[in-house]
C-alpha cells in the first residue's frame, strides 16, 4: 500500500520549455490582458461598485434580465487566480496593478459582516441567500476563496485571503444544521472544494467542516431547495425534465451518498465529485472513496467523448442518457473537461492509478485545449467532435463567460498537475519539461525533466539534489505507449509496472538520470456499438493527441474519405501557423463526384486518397471549414 | 405527340384477384366498419347534430380546445367516399345503411344556403369563413364533394351529390374577386382539386372557375391571411419559423406561378400541386404544367424517402432543406405519401412518362401501404425508415384521425389508377389482375389482366373486347426491371419504348393476349452523399417493393450487420402471418459481441451472417422491435 502522496503545487513546480511552458507564455501575456479588458468593456469589473447605474447600456445591450450576470464575481475571481499563478514567475507591474486594484474594489465591496456578492448586493441587497438553488452565491465564493488561495501562495500578500476568510467566516456562521443557521447549500458546486483549499492552507478545521455539511446536506428531504423555494413565495416548478427528478441537473437528487449515476449538468458534477475526493481523503473516508470510483467508472463507461468532452446535451449542459454522444450536436463545454481533469487529478491522490491520469492527459490536451485559439483571445464554449463548418470560436463568450479565465488559470497553474510526492516516493504524472522540488524523509530534493511531449515520447528526469534516503520514483506509463523502455544514467532497467505506473527505487544520487521512451504510435479508435453516431468510424490518435480533418488541409465534405489506417501513416513534424505539430497523413479512400440523383443503384466509386489529419486542439485557428473527429473507416 | 388520356375511373376497372384484390377485401370488411366504429365514439358522427352538448365527456377525454377537432368532418366525408367506392362492387346491406344514414345527417345538419360544417355551425356559427387560413372549412368542403362525386359514380344515388352540389354553389357565391366576395382561399388545399372533379361530373364551369379562382388568389399581396387576421383582430403572428415566410407552410407565400420549390406542409403542398396538375390540363396552361414538372424535378431530387414517403420534419409536418432525410426522426406521414400518389397519377396525364408511374408505384407499395396494419385496423400516422423499437401503429391516432380514412378510400378506389384511355390508345399503368372496359374510337373494348404484382414480375393482358380498329397498348416498363420482354399471342415482340413506355401498336383481335415479363432483380439502393444519414449505407428492393429488417427475424441491434448483396441474396415465397410475402436472406456480417468499453484499438470482429429482410409495407405487425431500411454496406 502506497503512502499518501501529496501533489506538488504550482509554487513547487517551474516549466521550463516546449509546448506548455509557451502555452503558458502566451497565456500571460496575451489572454490575461484579454480578459480585462472584456471584463472591464462587459462590466464585471464595474459590477462590483455596487451602484446600478454602473450597468446603464450594458444592460440593454446584453439583454441582461437584472444589470450583469449573477455569476459574473466568477469571472472576477478566475482572473485574479490565474493572474496571481502568473505573477509567482514573472514580473510584471502593470499586471500587478491591476490584480492589486481588482483586490481593493472586492476589499472595499465587501460587507462589514463578511458578505461580498456584486449582484446580490447591487440588485436586492436584502435577499442574501435566499435562491441558493440559482443564483450562484456560494459558487462566487467558492471561486473568490480559491483566488485567494492561489494569490496567498503566489504573491505571499495577505491582502485577498483576508477577504475570503472574512468571507468564509461568514459563511461558517450562517450555514449549518445549527437552529438559527441555514441548511442550505449552493445549486452549483464549487464552495466545497474551495473550502477545502482553504483549509488546507489554514489547517483551521471549519472550513473543512463546512464543506462536508454542503455535500452531505445536498439532496437530504425535506428538499432544501422546494423550502426556499416556498419561502420566497416561487410557484414554478424547477426544470421538471430530468427522468429522475429536477434536481438531479444539479446533483441534488438524492444525498451523495445514495448517488449511483453520473448525471445533470457537467461541470456542477465535476466540481462536486472533486470536492467528494478531497472530503474522501481528508475524512479517510472510504464510502466515499468508493462512491467516486463508483461515479468514474460510470462516466468512462459511456459518457465520455473519446476527446475526454463530457456533458454531450446543450440542453442541460451535462449528461443524458448512456451513449449518447452525438459529434456534430455534442456539447462538451471547456469548463466540464476542465472541471474533468481537476477531478482525474484528485482521483489520482486516492488511487495512484493511470487510468485517472491517462483520462486527465487526454482531456487537457483535447478536450481542454481546443477551447483556446491559438491567437490566445477567442473560445470555444463547447467543443463538437464534427463541424459542418459553422461552428468557431468566440472572442468573448458573453451570454456564459466562464470558459476564459477557468482556462486561464488552469493553464497558468499547470504545474501543480505534474508531481505528486509522498514520504519516500515521487510520483510523475505528466511528462512536461520543468524543476520541481519536493522533499523526502524531511529533506529537499529537486528533479528537472525534459520532454517533447505531446509529440515525442521520450522524457528524462535527472535528480539535481537527491536526498541521503532511497526513494520510490513512479513514472506513469500512459496507456497510449507502445513497448516502453527505462534506463537509469543510460542503463536500461526493467521495472515493475504498478497500476500503470513504472515504480522504480533506489538510492538516487544527485545527476542520476532517468530516461523513458514511450514509442508514439498512431492509434486508431472504434466505439462501442452503443454510440450510433460513430458506426462505422473512426479516431486517429498519436501520443495524447486526438487528431481531426480539417476542410483547408483537405477538400470539402470530409466525410467522402473513408480511412484505412492499417495500410500506413505518414508523420510530419511542421512548423507554421499552427506552431510546432505533428501532422499525419492517413490512408483512405474518397468518394468521387458522381451523378447528383439522390438514389442510384451503384456504390459510390472510390478512389485513393490520404486525408491530412492535425491535433483536434489546434482546430478552427486556420480558413474555416468543415471538421471531423470520427471517420468513415473501411476498405 | 400522345393524345390526351384519361385515367379509367374505379366504375371501369375492378380487381380479380391477388395483392390489391386481398386488401380491398380486408379494407371493405374490416377497415371501414372500424373507422365508422371509431367515429361514433370519438364523435365525428354526432358532431354532424350541431350541438355542443354532444361533445360533453369527449372534449375532456380528448383535451381538445373546442369540442371536436375542426377538421372531423373531413374524416366522415373520406370515409363515405371510401364505403361507396366498396359498395359499387359489393352488396353489403349494412354498409349501405349507414351511408345513408350518415348523408342523411350532412343533409339535416347542411343550412338553407347550402353552408356545411359542424365545428363552425356548432361552435361560432356567426362566424364562416372568418379564419381561412386554420380552420379547415374549404377542406372539409372539399372533402365533402370529392365523397360526393364517388358516391355518385358508385352508387348512382344523387343524394351526397344534391348537398355537394348545394354546398359549392354557395361557394361559388361566397368567393371570388367580385366586390361582394371574399378573396380568400384555404389554408389546407383540397377545396380545388375536389371543385374540378365537381366540374369533370357535372360540367359546370362554374366550379372550374372557382377552382382557378382559389390556386391562382393563393399567395397573392397583399396577403389575404394578413387580411382576414387584422378583421378579427388577431395579433399572434403565424408560425414564424419558415426561413422564407410563414405562410410557405401553406404553401402561401407568393402566388403560385412564382413558386419554385417544394415547400412546406407535405399534405397540403401535394392537394396543391394535384389541383394545379389538373388546371394545366384542363386549361391547357402551358406555364401551369412547367410548374408542375418544376415541383417533381425539386421534390424527388433532393426530398423523397426510398420509401417514396415525403415530409420529413414533424415539427411542420413537411419539407425542410434539401437532403434532409433523417431514418429514426422521420415523419413521412401516410397521408402525404397518398397525395403524393394522387399527384403522380396527374402528372402522368400531363406526360406520359413512368417516371411518375416508377414513383407513384414506390409510394404506393411501400410510403402508403406501410400506413395500414395487417390487422386492418391499426395505423402509422408516420413512417419512419428506422425504429429503436418504440415505433408501433394505433388503433386510431385521435389527434388527428385523417389517415384511416384516406388509406381507405385510396385502396378501396385503387382501380381507378390503374389505366388510362384516349382516342386510340391504352395505357397500362400497374399490372394489377382487373377487368378494365373502355372505349377506342368510339367502340367499347375490354381487358383482363392478370399478375402476381408485387412478387412476381409476369404479367398478362387479355383482350375480351376488342374494337375494329387498331390501338396502342402503351405498358409501363417498371424503372426496376431487368430485361424486360414482351410477346403478343405467345410470339415475342420487341417494341419501342417511349418515355418507359413499351409502345404497341397494331389491329387488336378479341382474344388477343398481350404477355410481359419484367424480371424483379434485388437491387441495391445507394443515396446521394447529402443524405447524411445514409452515408455508407444501402437498402434493397425487389420489384417495387423496399425491404427492411427487423429484430424479429433476425437480433437485436440490426446495425452491427453490414450487408454484401453483391455476395448474394436467397428468396423465399412465404405464407404466414404476412400474407403472400417474397423475404430476402442478403448476404453480410455482424459484428460480434465483444467487450463492453466505450472506445477500443480494434474494429469490432465480425463473422458471416445473413439478414432477413421483409417488404417495408408489413413491418411492425409481429412481435415488436427495431427494424431498418438503410443498412450498413461494406466488406
Amino acid at each position: 500500500m502506497l503512502p499518501p502522496l501529496q501533489p506538488l503545487d504550482f509554487t513547487r513546480v517551474s516549466l521550463t520549455g516546449g509546448f506548455w511552458y509557451n502555452l503558458q507564455q502566451q497565456v500571460g501575456q496575451v489572454t490575461l490582458g484579454h480578459i480585462y479588458a472584456e471584463m472591464r468593456h462587459q462590466g464585471q469589473l464595474d459590477a462590483l461598485r455596487l451602484d446600478q447605474r454602473m450597468h446603464r447600456g450594458r444592460q440593454e445591450a446584453n439583454g441582461w434580465y437584472w444589470g450583469g450576470s449573477i455569476f459574473w464575481d466568477s469571472d472576477v475571481a478566475k482572473w485574479l487566480e490565474a493572474a496571481s499563478a502568473y505573477l509567482l514567475r514573472h514580473r510584471d507591474a502593470k499586471l500587478e496593478t491591476l490584480v492589486d486594484g481588482t483586490i481593493e474594489l472586492l476589499a472595499v465591496a465587501q460587507q462589514p459582516d463578511g458578505y461580498l456578492n456584486s449582484h446580490i448586493l447591487t440588485w436586492r441587497p436584502r435577499h442574501r441567500f435566499k435562491n441558493l438553488r440559482d443564483l450562484h452565491e456560494l459558487y462566487c465564493a467558492g471561486h473568490l476563496i480559491e483566488a485567494a488561495v492561489t494569490h496567498r501562495q503566489a504573491t505571499g500578500k495577505e491582502t485577498l485571503l483576508n477577504i475570503a476568510v472574512r468571507f468564509a467566516d461568514y459563511l461558517v456562521s450562517v450555514f449549518g444544521s445549527g437552529s438559527r443557521q441555514t441548511p442550505g447549500y449552493c445549486g452549483h458546486p464549487e464552495i466545497e472544494l474551495a473550502l477545502i483549499r482553504l483549509y488546507r492552507l489554514t489547517s483551521e478545521s471549519r472550513y473543512l467542516d463546512l464543506s462536508r455539511f454542503f455535500v452531505e446536506q445536498r439532496g437530504t428531504k425535506p428538499h432544501y431547495f422546494d423550502r426556499e423555494a416556498v419561502e420566497r413565495l416561487d410557484a414554478t416548478k424547477f426544470r421538471p425534465n430530468h427522468p429522475v427528478s429536477p434536481y438531479a441537473y444539479m446533483q441534488a437528487h438524492v444525498p451523495i451518498r445514495e448517488q449511483r449515476e453520473v448525471v445533470g449538468h457537467a461541470v456542477r458534477a465535476m466540481y462536486l465529485y472533486s470536492a467528494v475526493a478531497d472530503l474522501a481523503r481528508e475524512l479517510g473516508d472510504e464510502e466515499l472513496v468508493r462512491l467516486c470510483r463508483n461515479f468514474w467508472q460510470d462516466l468512462c463507461r459511456s459518457k465520455v467523448y473519446v476527446t475526454g468532452g463530457i456533458g454531450s446535451a446543450a440542453e442541460n449542459e451535462g449528461f443524458t442518457k448512456d451513449y449518447d454522444l452525438p459529434n456534430l450536436e455534442s456539447y462538451a463545454e471547456t469548463c466540464a473537461a476542465i472541471g474533468f481533469a481537476q477531478w482525474a487529478h484528485r482521483m489520482v491522490h486516492i488511487d495512484l492509478d493511470s487510468r485517472y491520469t491517462d483520462m486527465m492527459e487526454r482531456t487537457l490536451y483535447n478536450g481542454v485545449l481546443a477551447g483556446l485559439g491559438m491567437d490566445g483571445k477567442s473560445f470555444f464554449y463547447h467543443n463538437p467532435l464534427a463541424s459542418d463548418g459553422t461552428h468557431h470560436r468566440v472572442s468573448w463568450p458573453w451570454w456564459c463567460p466562464c470558459c476564459p479565465a477557468n482556462l486561464a488559470r488552469l493553464i497558468l497553474s499547470f504545474s501543480g498537475y505534474l508531481y505528486s510526492a509522498g514520504p519516500n516516493v515521487v510520483a510523475i504524472h505528466h511528462y512536461v519539461s520543468s524543476e520541481a522540488s519536493f522533499s523526502i524523509d524531511g529533506q529537499e530534493a529537486r528533479l528537472a525533466a525534459v520532454s517533447d511531449f505531446p509529440f515525442d515520447g521520450t522524457a528524462s528526469v535527472r535528480f539535481e539534489v537527491a536526498p541521503s534516503s532511497p526513494f520510490e520514483v513512479r513514472l506513469r506509463v500512459p496507456g497510449w505507449s507502445g513497448d516502453c523502455q527505462f534506463a537509469v544514467n543510460g542503463r536500461d532497467v526493467a521495472p515493475k509496472i504498478v497500476s500503470g505506473y513504472a515504480a522504480i527505487s533506489r538510492s538516487w544520487k544527485s545527476g542520476d538520470e532517468l530516461t523513458a521512451r514511450f514509442p508514439m504510435r498512431v492509434q486508431t479508435h472504434f466505439s462501442n456499438y452503443e454510440v450510433a453516431g460513430n458506426r462505422g468510424r473512426a479516431a486517429i490518435s498519436r501520443g495524447p493527441l486526438i487528431y481531426c480533418a480539417e476542410e483547408t488541409d483537405n477538400a470539402p465534405r470530409l466525410d467522402r474519405w473513408m480511412i484505412h489506417p492499417e495500410k500506413g501513416t505518414e508523420l510530419d513534424r511542421e512548423n507554421g501557423d499552427l506552431g510546432e505539430i505533428v501532422s499525419l497523413s492517413v490512408s483512405g479512400s474518397i468518394e468521387e463526384d458522381e451523378e447528383n440523383s439522390l438514389y442510384t443503384l451503384s456504390a459510390p466509386a472510390r478512389k485513393s486518397c490520404p486525408i491530412k489529419m492535425l491535433p483536434y486542439y489546434a482546430w478552427d485557428n486556420r480558413a474555416p471549414g468543415e471538421m471531423l473527429v470520427w471517420l468513415r473507416h473501411g476498405r
